[in-house]
């Protein structure tokens, strides 16, 4: 089941520069930082109502995320919902035709299983499933 | 102050096409449709946890949507933030250095007023700021 946007993953070049722009922003200060050496991203986080907002920046060139801004400027770079049951909401989804950049969920950052639906198969967003592990 | 993520907005190119990704993908309905003719924009709505989902079709040529898609593919186009007092925090956000659209909020879809921070400040990103009418 499908509960609510988990977070909003931004694609930054400078963390500590993009700090700044969203402590302003939200009026608010990031609670946590993490280093997801698995994903290549040093990431902060924002709570913001239910939802986060998650900056991401590059620490290795094959990072997800430097590939990402090779091609484009810094901006939204994915969308995190929460589900309950990741593994039958995966299942769900296969079978209404949406393609997973891989099927297995994997260990994410701020203690999630995560998944991504590949962006042709979802209106051009990149889709993050994720569940608390 | 800033209370949450009203909505995401997604540029598509035709919101009929995309009503079945996104019934799918968020395995509910849209409960509501508007044309926003100052826009230019044909929108649908889902709920998605306290936060909505907003799909965007140009129905004009002028629409920001239209010049959006001539660029770009389509996906997220827009984070809109719900705010308490919309006039101060457009006034706060200035002092910060936050370069707005236009600093005059006007009536949006949904029974919004509306004003859009610039994507240069605020790290790539078109925010919306809104508050019910």
């Amino acid at each position: 089941m499908i509960e609510k946007i988990e977070h909003l993953g931004i694609a930054v070049k400078d963390v500590e520069q993009s700090k700044q722009v969203f402590d302003k922003l939200l009026n608010s200060s990031a609670y946590k930082e993490e280093v997801v050496d698995s994903e290549g991203v040093r990431t902060v986080f924002y709570q913001l109502g239910e939802s986060k907002v998650e900056l991401l920046e590059a620490t290795t060139e094959q990072s997800a995320i430097a590939k990402y801004l090779e091609k484009r400027k810094e901006g939204i770079h994915h969308i995190a919902l929460s589900v309950k049951g990741i593994e039958a909401e995966i299942e769900r989804l296969k079978k209404e035709g949406f393609e997973f950049i891989s099927d297995v969920p994997k260990a994410g950052a701020d203690g999630k299983k995560i998944v991504f639906i590949h962006p042709r198969s979802a209106n051009g967003m990149l889709v993050e499933l994720c569940e608390d592990i």
